[in-house]
């Protein structure tokens, strides 16, 4: 059998980094790119990420045996609709989403179900940048890929899918999408959120060119994912605000118990807790280094 | 002349550092360490960070012509009350305090009035290691370090502290102490505190262990200050909680103002928020890097 066609709808750092993996270890045959940014295509093509590119989806899935949706998390209902008449009976569609429950259900409203040949799916793999110009073979090595599937999910749909992020190097695990959305709003879309609010609250304090001058590598280790893409983190704030919210809210009232522990000179407490998350965090890196 | 005595006092992290930076530069002749922990001063006689040791600051500033004082916020004023008596005439003193308005406050109420001699200083350089095993020439090459001399500081003393901090690759700057404290709240004592109090309400999340497993690199660069040393950090929490207190508070309504914009979809006033902090941050590390 041939190696299968590479349709990538959204060809940005983890679009591209995805099909240049896949090529680079000869997983897929011809790539075909697809954006509403034609500028963002042409890279992809003159860097070798892509074979070809169409600018509209039903016409870039023609004859794809695999698509992977790779748009920010509002736009996925959107694209589904308009490929699902043009996909091959056999394509396995899935996505690179980083809220998975709203992405199924977009998916379930754009089509009237969640078809058997999608397999929602989320790479634990990134970097502050975007643009195909970030991406690059090697992002998913050793990283985690978590698939959702549902009820409805065919098991051969997602063995191929499964498939795909293996052979790119990702170890890859099965999750309840609530759950997923659970995990991923505490690990990363609250961080998220903490970092984009600080940079933006300094920012707007008069005297934020002095502040940002005194600013060590700590803050900016710290302000990192403050600059990554402001339209693909609006669509994950709207899209899984569920499970964020109320985090946001415990999150804001553990400060107030740190600022009432200053006030009242908790000095005991206040090391309680450090220590306690230096433990947490000097366990977990060991872990993962 | 012969090259200065130096006196540590506190060999860790930065004091570690400042001494091997030193000697590496020719700026000083006799290195003395002192430190309640002799295994860190055993230590660090073995790494040469310094030729001798006393574990009494008396003993420690005996003939020293520029001490340093190296020690957690909170021990400052204890430490400068114990070596007064028995300083030269001629020496210096300065401190690398991460909080510089109660510093001089502790020195004066230990003494009676800020020294002439005493320099307050704060090199902005560091990572989330501690100890002197972690200590290298080099962590101020570049970095700033801000010196806070107060009406009664002494211009030549002033002088001789920057010319140490010149000399280990540092650029200084002077600064009011009031201005030091508020300027470092927002840029490094805020921050540690969201990295301490988001690690720590994860690891008391039940599931904490899975939450950890699915962190990607962007947790893991935004919680590094989590592992920085919680003695250090519970005396700048309470040293500093005057300037700390008010913007953790601004900080928490900012987020209750984000939790807002979620609730109620306003897609654009994320956007707006992500976008401009995304704008600050990458203009401040295009002036860094």
């Amino acid at each position: 059998m041939d190696r299968p066609r590479l349709c990538v709808i959204g060809v940005g750092l983890i679009g591209g980094s995805l099909a240049r993996s896949a090529r680079a270890r000869g997983l897929v045959g011809e790539i075909v790119g697809c954006s509403r940014d034609e500028g963002q295509l042409r890279q992809a093509l003159a860097l070798g990420v892509i074979d070809r590119y169409q600018t509209q989806p039903e016409a870039a899935v023609a004859g794809a045996d695999l698509v992977v949706l790779a748009v920010p998390v509002g736009a996925m209902g959107e694209i589904y609709q308009r490929i699902h008449p043009h996909l091959e009976p056999t394509a396995v569609v899935t996505d690179v989403g980083s809220v998975k429950g709203a992405v199924i259900d977009q998916v379930r409203e754009a089509v009237g179900a969640v078809p058997a040949r999608f397999v929602p799916g989320h790479p634990i793999a990134g970097t502050e940048k975007s643009g195909v110009a970030a991406s690059f073979d090697g992002l998913f090595d050793g990283r985690c890929t978590i698939l959702t599937p549902v009820p409805e999910s065919d098991p051969a749909a997602t063995a191929q899918v499964r498939a795909l992020w293996t052979g790119v190097g990702a170890q890859v695990v099965e999750m309840d999408p609530r759950r997923h959305d659970e995990v991923l709003a505490a690990t990363s879309h609250l961080p998220h959120l903490l970092a984009y609010g600080l940079v933006d609250m300094l920012a707007r304090m008069e005297e934020h060119r002095e502040i940002f001058r005194y600013a060590a590598g700590g803050f900016r280790d710290f302000t990192r994912i403050a600059s990554s893409d402001p339209v693909m983190w609006r669509d994950i704030c709207l899209h899984n605000r569920a499970a964020i919210v109320p985090l946001l809210r415990r999150f804001a009232a553990e400060l107030e118990g740190l600022a009432r522990d200053m006030e009242q000179g908790r000095g005991q407490a206040l090391h309680e807790t450090f220590a306690r998350a230096k433990a947490a965090r000097d366990r977990y890196t060991q872990n993962q280094e």
